[in-house]
């Protein structure tokens, strides 16, 4: 019988092989006296079954609080556990409260993180996973062989549909591939929805009889399910590509209803992100955490950026986008969004880590407050991607292509500062 | 206008007041660049402000990773944040990507969790919020003036349908007023969703038939949106009067909408909890999460219990219960579930810390194991509760009555080893 396996970091003032079985045990059968017609055999059916044990170091303090006794000492491991696809079917929610359900409440762990995840190959017949992927969103936007370059709507909050539609009317004459909502607006008092859709479809739709290429546009349609799916038609009946869901606010049920439909790109964002993640021994590590989206039906998934301006570290990003990258079930393509301070000046060196041009790369206002103005600051963004998949480094790519050489001069101090931290 | 408030426990290595005007510049208009159109006044519209700040301790380790500068102390603070009504309308989701967004990304905070949310009164009018609540749990079940008592079907996955009702036949023969699927079983090779409720509703409208009581099973339909509708529909013809939802792995507007169906009371389970809560200085507090989960229309949620078996203090279980009971908005009540450990020695100390039997007071071994059957553990429980409100001692209230007395004799060790503590 298929297992799906996930594979955890643990911390723990037990022995670790106790602990770990005491995780399989709560999250399957395995706790509780045995009832009438319980046979041994339905036992191991059902039975979670530790995988492997490779132990880490031992700590002295406990990574968050909650011990009930302890000898004083916490010992950390990775575990991996497996539990038959008979438990749960095809079923994500039950999936996810079986992997990451009550285990955080246990005192027997002081630490707990969610690594990876494994499905068995039977989940491609239940999950048609994210309907356009890397190639799709590519031929929605007619761009091959670059990142697609990207840029956000600023101020988050405050602009008339109309307003807005200036703004995007520059940014589509400025050669951009894509442009979003912030995550704050889905529909505000003077920036209802579906003006806001009318508004800048007419925009798009006019460059696009002109131009031939139809910028996508993903607009924030989360909401409760029903308006979601209202809002979603909006876009769809207006000629627009893409509906972007804050996928933690809105939820795994919600997101694969949205993904479901078919018509749109899903641009999925991970605010909230922090809150599972920024602990390095509470929550979930991306590579599980996109895995779930990505049998939901998300098309585009947030990944932050190197030299971003968040938290998070430069080899957190590189191993968030290897994750997007490497196929699962064979397929199951995701954009991965590069975004948080950058201006091209990083292209570079997220070119040399992870040698892919499959990124839906986002720019604010390395794009907006370019000297020449947006449409210098998209061929400048170009241009760093031209010049890092030909090796050059930022300085040479600056003796190359002018409009990035402005950008260097403009956005370059700051970056420099953040290199040397 | 009205406005939306928020409170946050932070910690910093700014200046509090520096860091709480990031927090409400980042999560609203305030931080970019000023465009073309964009008005002093349009920007106060729609600014986040400071409401207050309560200074705390300072300290000199940071309670997260993630500062990119540091003096080496960290400031902590209760601060107050408000947002205009105007930002985001009624749309729960992006009320929660601006309350808990990228937050807890930024560099600014080495702690961040937030505590409480008020919302304006204009919310009745657009949320029903839980269609049933306390009374109307209390009608389903034909239980006034007491806690519904309730249990578990253990082991968690592995009972076909026929031996989960038999389990059913013995708990609604004992007099047990509620019962409930565990989070890990939705539908399993071995017990088909639709199987078991046939099997189980048989028992339980045989049992409502003969003796006017009809026992509330709380069935797991934990899925895609699809499933639950189907799952739901199935229950609801099948006469049952409960369905039950992992919250966390289904996410708020998978949740609603099924809320929104309004025949069946929701069985809020919060699995899952403990990673957006265990960390003191990370996630979110029950206060503003209920609040949620009310506005939604979730009818029951589960807060753990007084000397539970996980890692919560006492002390956190008396305030999610009191938080559950304060009305909201006027009402919008939703019944506390207490689980964990429970078997009747705790209820005089709950009774005596919260004044309430509005509680729905699950057992699990607490019932089936009690030395007269699972008969003397559901009359053990009634007893407890009613000595409980007589405000007896668990020595008192075993002098008094005999089946609780029992359960004192076989459970109670345990509780006072915990209670030394």
């Amino acid at each position: 019988m298929e297992r799906i396996t996930a594979t955890y970091f643990i911390e723990t003032p037990l022995e670790v092989e106790k602990a770990a079985a005491v995780l399989a045990g709560e999250q399957s059968s395995g706790t509780f006296v045995a009832v009438p017609g319980e046979t041994d055999e339905l036992k191991q059916r059902f039975a979670a079954r530790v995988e492997s044990i490779s132990h880490q170091e031992t700590v002295t303090e406990s990574a968050i609080p909650g011990a009930r006794a302890s000898s004083g000492l916490f010992h950390r491991a990775m575990i991996e556990v497996s539990w038959s696809i008979e438990n749960f079917g095809y079923n994500l929610p039950v999936l996810i409260s079986t992997l990451q359900g009550n285990l955080y409440e246990l005192t027997q762990f002081t630490g707990l993180k969610l690594m990876d995840l494994d499905v068995p190959p039977s989940f491609a017949q239940h999950f048609h996973g994210p309907c356009f992927g890397i190639e799709g969103c590519r031929r929605l936007t007619s761009v091959a062989d670059r990142p697609l370059i990207g840029t956000i709507i600023k101020p988050s909050i405050g602009l008339s549909p109309e307003q807005t539609a200036a703004l995007v009317q520059t940014l589509v004459g400025a050669g951009i591939d894509f442009i979003k909502d912030d995550e704050l607006l889905s529909s505000s008092a003077n920036s209802p929805f579906d003006k806001r859709v009318d508004a800048i479809m007419r925009v798009i739709n006019d460059h696009a009889d002109k131009t031939g290429k139809k910028v996508m546009y993903a607009f924030n349609i989360s909401d409760d399910t029903d308006a979601m799916l209202r809002n979603y038609e909006k876009i769809v009946s207006a000629g627009g590509t893409c509906a972007m869901i804050s996928l933690n606010s809105v939820g795994l049920s919600g997101v694969k209803k949205i993904c479901d439909q078919g018509q749109l790109a899903i641009h999925g964002h991970r605010n909230g992100w922090g809150m599972l993640n920024r602990h390095p021994l509470l929550g979930i590590e991306f590579p599980a955490y996109q895995k779930l989206w990505r049998l939901a039906g998300v098309d585009q998934i947030h990944v932050n950026g190197i030299q971003n301006k968040f938290w998070e570290s430069d080899d957190s990003v590189v191993r968030s986008i290897e994750a997007c990258l490497k196929p699962m079930l064979g397929g199951y393509s995701i954009l991965p969004v590069v975004s948080s301070g950058q201006w091209g000046g990083q292209a570079p060196e997220t070119y040399r880590r992870t040698q892919t041009v499959d990124l839906l790369y986002m720019a604010g206002g390395g794009i907006m407050a370019h000297p020449e103005g947006p449409a210098g600051g998209v061929v400048a963004l170009q241009q760093a991607w031209q010049a890092a998949v030909e090796g050059l480094s930022i300085e040479e790519a600056a003796q190359q292509y002018p409009q990035f050489a402005q950008s260097v001069v403009k956005f370059g101090k700051m970056d420099k500062i953040k290199n040397v931290q």
